[in-house]
């Protein structure tokens, strides 16, 4: 008899799950009885700007609690959200706000369940192994960089080894790094080993070497125990909450992990998850990275939320909003503009209805959270109810995209996710050499470069080289692609990504 | 009704104790009953090399199942050990072995308390913050370290803001920071805020700037939550531990938190506090330090480890051990050697005994504590069990040092914990100017480097600047001065120092 209580342990106020071990028990005991719950995708408007959310949080709060009330088993799924940002000053918690919140935000905003540090342990950890093995010359080039969890503005490039070696390296955010994704996109910890085994460690004589060659996988496993377990906690609802693993939505997968989203499907009936920033990122990496790639569950729903002015305020950038909702709705997603009010914006509520209705929009879920929380949502889920009822269009594109060139491949996340054609799409100089680069040191590891899973590197705020333009003048311009091949993975950088994801803290 | 269990959370394995809430709460109800716990100091022999322990963390796992067979309410109260240092292979990790072990001996060695990552996350905080008011033109030199708790030898030395700034840093260990020190020493979170307020930040213009003119506390008090609370689990055989920080004992204050042994004074009647490298760097700084200027307990007793080997092999070096088991006593403190067998050595047991009985010492007390944990000590505790029950000597040395001039500071220890007078303590070239800025510097924040207590940096494996010569050419050579102003500290540098603790992988 599989008991979900025998895999959760209390964890300070939180508690913490051994997702692999009751996945595995679940898998080895098919007889058991388990849910087959429902995806709802909570994802949101390109923000105007990085550092000003939407209110994605705040709403799948406001929405489980909702939604509970009015009967149904939901639970969401949320990111951790980085302790480092969070402290510098740089954003808010991503823990909600107001009625709409978590039971300790306080807890999820300042990393207290310790994953991102555990990473970031192990992911320096793998930089001093790699530094050992140019010791003894088994590496001539490291490869992997270091992470911090904190930013700090002099590290985005800095000299290590000084006054000897001098070698120039780059420190990245935590989130941003390839053990993060690796834990994420991992179904068991011997995945999580087989993955950074798999990582290129650098390269001997400009051919590459994967850590699996040289390192103790155990003290990379040993680091991560604790930080591969979901952590549970409730909304002040008492709605049910899990919080595992925080990739960047921008420059990373930006999705939780696999397992807490599996995890959370076979305990309740109506699971939601947060893929942030905009629909064009976290959406985009939900759906072509998660669902296609990686077995992840197709949405049998969206949410996009907005706030009352980003979707109207610049003429010129009023085509996304639409552009999101209309391109869910065209996968076969029944898909529910939600609008987070702010005070003194009730008022808005008719005339916004008349343009989502002019836009042919489903009526749009609206409320201000922050002040009435989920119960300003009941009566309005009717439809996201019956929608949720419904059986899975036959039609969803789910296929995956393996095996398919690499160009054909960012052509059509440019096309489906940002609205521009193939002819549009613009390799800078370098470009072609960056990607014949990645295609040999993939090769030389075995590994094809048309089976691994495309990642746009891109700016949060921008889809495109300028929103602004004109739709038919409107470009997407490809630097240079990286390879993560633990996580199997290829980030491909748009230009109008940051490449120094370190902000200063304010 | 104070009742301890509102204290204690289960985390994980663990559980976590809100210390500073329980002494509070102890402070503020004087009737509660509580123990007065005595504390008997574990310590050792100096160690042939830093990598090489005697034995310290076993021994104090089969002392308090030992203790607790006789029917004595025993706990100990240990050190988190540096998970980089263990993950890194530079040393196994210090949870005990064999019989004499935690129960998950694994977390304490991955740091799973999350305690060094939180410290680690908050110094490097600092940093930004000293970065960010370099920006705003309050700081144009800043002087706290970043910190790693993975060992990266290339980060010994960096520099930052490589192609612009070209700044030189160095990057310690986490263990090694002032903020480690301050949250050892601190009895509530206001002590940790006002002592972080008072850190120097850096100079403007050579003056000394405080972080307390310039950064917001509650983002570092907030980082620090969880890292404020001890550990507890157990051993093998049900004993109680407690497990909280771990500064270095030879660069830094090498003792577990004050407000861990000051509430395990209050629940148990006897209380183990292992402090360490040997006892010329845990006992030294837990009687000079923690007693003397931060109000810790005077021990009832100490037994100071060796191994059968370690004492006796090297004939420059013999004079060690009998060194720091007459200086305990000489203090008043009933001291015992504990010998620490290895496989194939019970037969020395005769031997070492009539050695010990040979240079005065108590009897010693022996076992293999890996084969045979506590049970090989039970029957040898009589005499420690009597020495605990006895008043404490009137005559213990335990008056303040502060006020004291600083040279005279240094001498009293280089005299009473390395045998070395004060006419062979050697300033070296730039000592004196080292002293003098740091006299200046803690002048112009209001501090008078007397007021502050001295902590000897030196290498773990050597008292003086050459252990081996005759006692009457051995020298102690004082290389520079580093204060510590929020810690309270006065870090002096001896020439056996390790510059850079920052070792390699293994």
């Amino acid at each position: 008899m599989t008991d979900f209580e025998d895999y959760v342990r209390p964890y300070g106020l939180f508690s913490k799950i051994d997702a692999f071990g009751y996945l595995k028990d679940l898998q080895e005991h098919p007889d058991q009885p388990r849910k087959e719950g429902k995806v709802i995708l909570v994802t949101a408007d390109t923000p105007l700007k990085a550092s000003r959310g939407e209110g994605k949080t705040t709403t799948t709060i406001a929405l489980i609690d909702a939604l509970r009330a009015r009967g149904v088993d939901a639970a969401a799924v949320l990111r951790q959200p980085s302790m480092g940002i969070t402290a510098a000053g740089s954003k808010g918690g991503a823990s909600g706000g107001g009625k709409a919140s978590l039971t300790h935000p306080e807890l999820v905003d300042w990393g207290l369940c310790g994953e991102m540090a555990a990473i970031e342990s192990a992911q320096n950890l793998l930089v001093s192994f790699a530094e050992k093995a140019v010791d003894e010359g088994r590496l001539d080039t490291v490869l992997v960089p270091r992470v911090s969890e904190v930013p700090s503005r002099s590290l985005r490039q800095i000299a290590v080894d000084r006054g000897k070696g001098n070698l120039s390296e780059r420190t990245v955010l935590t989130p941003t790094c390839e053990l993060m994704q690796i834990v994420v996109l991992s179904r068991s910890m011997e995945e999580i080993g087989q993955r950074v085994a798999a990582m290129v460690a650098g390269t001997l004589d400009g051919k590459p070497v994967r850590f699996g060659d040289f390192i103790d996988l155990w003290r990379i496993t040993g680091i991560l125990t604790d930080a591969v377990k979901p952590a549970y906690t409730e909304t002040l609802q008492g709605s049910p909450v899990y919080v595992h693993c925080g990739p960047f939505a921008n420059v990373s997968i930006g999705i939780p992990s696999l397992v807490s989203v599996q995890m959370a499907c076979a305990r309740h009936d109506v699971v939601i998850v947060e893929a942030g920033y905009g629909a064009d990122a976290g959406a985009q990496k939900w759906l072509d990275i998660a669902a296609r790639e990686y077995g992840a569950q197709w949405p049998a729903a969206a949410v996009v939320v907005t706030r009352a002015t980003t979707w109207r305020d610049d003429p010129k950038l009023q085509w996304r909003y639409p552009f999101h909702v209309n391109r869910l709705e065209s996968l076969g997603i029944p898909t529910f503009p939600m609008i987070n009010l702010w005070e003194g914006e009730d008022g808005q509520a008719g005339q916004l209805r008349q343009t989502a209705s002019d836009l042919g929009f489903r009526s749009p879920i609206m409320g201000n959270l922050f002040r009435d929380g989920g119960q300003a949502l009941e009566d309005q889920l009717d439809g996201l109810i019956e929608a949720l009822g419904a059986p899975a269009p036959a039609d969803a594109d789910t296929v995956s995209h393996h095996g398919m060139d690499v160009m054909d491949q960012i052509c059509w996340i440019a096309r489906s996710a940002y609205g521009v054609p193939g002819s549009r799409v613009v390799e800078k100089d370098g470009f072609a050499q960056s990607l014949e680069q990645a295609r040999q040191l993939c090769t030389q590891v075995g590994v094809n470069l048309e089976d691994m899973t495309i990642v746009a590197v891109k700016s949060p705020a921008t889809m495109t080289d300028d929103d602004t333009a004109p739709e038919d003048q409107r470009t997407v311009t490809l630097k240079k692609v990286e390879p993560h091949v633990g996580a199997g993975l290829l980030q491909v950088n748009l230009t109008t990504s940051l490449t120094t994801p370190m902000p200063k803290i304010v």
